[in-house]
């Protein structure tokens, strides 16, 4: 192996779209790019032959074309209308930014925050919201700001317009929620469609609801999982980015389940938002198309 | 290594039984069995402190003992009586017998059929039925006798007559659902519980019923599995002895999901026979332990 | 769902290539499709950044283009020449022949049969060779022609001359070496390069020759595989195309990880063997690109 | 359910012992036991064929016995010596004491940091030592000592004597080493035997020493995966406790595996910690027996 296999990667954009499938989408994009002289770093399509969707996803480094980002944006414009593409250009120099929520439980919340620091995960974390007080030092310790916003039966529509405020100013791309125990109004879910990421501790779609580690007790399951989706209004059913398993056996009890259930639930949620980072995961109806 | 961990394993007694938990039933056990000079080959346990029950497997080596299995039942019945265990004590000269039902797929009998010639489940196959034709040659190639059981919506009391004197004149032990593609009679279900071993094609409890790889597909799941379980009068709901799943992804049809699932299901329904045969598993409510 | 994604999959061509890595490839590839009509099914890409290497496959329905596959080939050559590939167009209309090669375990070989009897892998066996008598009869029921070639330490010559002349006369694409226990000559290696796929009872480079169960068992591990690689010269150190590996605890003996082992070994032979079938696995020196 | 499978465990204490096998010693064992009104919350045997030994492990109601651990210990000790055990009895009440070691990285201290903070590891941490300042932070604000002991090669005599020392004040059970990158002297290994938990980045015996996962890119293979140790004087060839894999592909790049591999790090070293920390691993030769 030369020295190139562990340098850093290079400067890209990274096209993604879906649109109506037809003969020649390849060549055209392609075609665009190679036009302007754009070298593709790594490409990947899918076609659905049930409801004729194309999806594709091309990394161009930056530098091989002879405009800035805003410019192929530009450029891109016409072919997009014309297939009647919904597109997406993002600049790999350009950190996307999420909002972390977060309850009582830290699991996630941890393996986010060294996954930040150590820059594993190439992401901002613009702030973290919790309806408790109990993880304010830990995230401030990382130099992030935290807000407590307490969500009670009778203050929901106050606490979450907060929430959108603080996402809002805090220029947030998208929503993590680690392991955030409370229902979000339908009228988020709507706004923010395929920006509110999700991680339940339950191989969806069983065990819907609440105590899922229970629920899979009293089934006798002999694995247990989990399942990072985008948030709809339906609870639990909205788009499944990622999900795994692990092995449980009879002598293990409900606090067992939960504990091995953790390190699904981390590795899960890691796993679905850095596929939500790098621009892979396209929406297909209510199942999800992940360019790898 | 010494040569001894591939050498055949010795003649042996299983007995397993489970019973209210209390103070000094592996001493009671293990003392009668130390009393009789019983070599202790392997053995497990398991308390439920839910239930309050206790389940326990042991492995005597037969020729330790001064007497042989009968003998051993009928000492063994006066401790079993007294601590109320619902018990069992096998013999591991005598190869079990099972018949395996059958529909059209074959993956499945496939894998056992070669189990069986190969040694590598160590079982008698009492006989194949099933409600088709389509298998009869590759099973009477290998020496097994094949009936051809029609079942429809008018004669399935008959039908499952036949099947069931079928079973009782082969001295079946219990029956395989091989992806026996019939639902059977609840009465049949409740006479031989614990004795009827299926294999569901999904990762139950999701997809229940019919046709669960295109559940799987529609719910846009990134793993199918299959759930090998004992039959009950309830539908895809009695205890499960065994899971597994496989990874599967955007690009695969219903087609590929099937495809990817035999897989899963000839090594679950193999791996829960075994434990089954093995006499593993012991029924606990809905659930089952499986002693290893 | 639509019932389009059980129906059966449309007639195409696959076109596969490794190439020097440069701007336009895939304009230029695609560009040329789209040019004759040509609709892209799927198509996926590599570029290795450390050999300056781009690897593309594509498969393109067959009735969009306005000639038949030699004509396709034909004047895909001069793009191919240009740009210097490693390329080969293949037809899903015909199906590509194979030649197993056996000793006297049977797992893998029933694996393949079944797969083959239900069209599951869509494959010609145009015969199985081995050094021993026992699986005639099974192979023969399955109307699959079976030679036996004895290979002793003084006829290997004449063996593998046979073999070779089996294999040219029966139009086989690639041998299948489904647990066949010979050495080939460094030869025959050298000459079928990228034909000859072997699984290996180890998740290699652990344990590679002789007895890789019981060198596991020795090391303590906790987890057992199966390798399925490409054969050269160098005794199980070919490319790698598929592993994985299963779960075994300290009370499993050797024989217990050899049956578990035979699970692994059917199923990464069968994925491995589907992959080549499907055109998928490019060889890049000693790596290989398996293109989903 | 009922709610006791979520209540916490009550006080019991863990004999685990190993002797030459024979007849009688569950009876022996478990007798002793039930002579003083033990109640048994769990056991497991295991017999070793191949070199005649037997390991078992039993869990005790602390409140069944009439007398307390050191009690215990003293009348055990009889019946250890005449089946001439090796032996240990702990006390769930007594938190076992651990001693971090750790360089740059901090995926696993991080990760084991949340599980000791959250009360899922039943651990006290006495310190983290470390041949960097980089984590002092991060330890002290969990309320941990951190000790900065540089090793170098001019003063690796003097490093080690200090880390023991260390150790020693702390009262330290046991060392974890959490990707510690420095080989520890032969002395240190033997003394402290079964007591050093090591975390190895490759699926031993793959890939022993440094650079793991560039050894993996270079041999192509298709998952990469991380071994729990107990470290002896031979690198990486310690007694193995637990271990695990991940599938890669080939559009991976070294730095992808060893991001990969973190996960799959993080995991094996909490479970391996886990077995060791509730005395389930004894150690058999060069390999583990884990009592589940």
């Amino acid at each position: 192996m030369s020295s190139s296999s562990i340098k850093p990667r290079p400067h890209y954009y990274t096209l993604r779209f879906s649109c109506p499938d037809s003969t020649g989408i390849v060549s055209r994009v392609s075609g665009f790019l190679a036009e302007h002289g754009g070298w593709i770093l790594h490409a990947s399509q899918h076609a659905d032959e049930d409801n004729n969707r194309f999806f594709m996803r091309v990394e161009v480094k930056a530098d091989s074309l002879p405009f800035p980002c805003a410019e192929l944006r530009k450029r891109f414009a016409a072919i997009a209308q014309e297939l009647q593409m919904d597109w997406q250009i993002s600049d790999s120099a350009v950190r996307k930014r999420v909002v972390i929520l977060v309850s009582r439980q830290e699991h996630c919340l941890y393996d986010l925050l060294e996954r930040w620091r150590s820059r594993d995960l190439d992401v901002d974390i613009a702030c973290v919201i919790s309806n408790h007080e109990s993880a304010r030092s830990l995230v401030e310790w990382h130099g992030i700001d935290y807000h407590h916003v307490p969500v009670a039966a009778d203050n929901k529509a106050q606490a979450y317009a907060e929430i959108e405020q603080l996402f809002a100013q805090s220029g947030g791309e998208a929503f993590v929620l680690a392991r955030f125990m409370q229902i979000l109004p339908p009228e988020l879910c709507r706004k923010y469609l395929g920006r509110i990421i999700n991680i339940h501790h339950s191989f969806l779609p069983s065990f819907v609801g609440a105590r899922p580690y229970e629920q899979a007790y009293n089934h006798g399951v002999k694995l247990v999982g989990a399942t990072c989706h985008y948030v709809t209004e339906e609870l639990d059913q909205g788009p499944i980015i990622e999900q795994d398993v692990i092995r449980i056996g009879h002598g293990d009890t409900v606090k067992d389940l939960i504990r091995y259930g953790k390190d699904i639930e981390k590795a899960v949620l890691a796993r679905g938002l850095r596929f939500h980072l790098e621009d892979r995961v396209l929406v297909n109806g209510n199942r999800t198309v992940v360019l790898r």
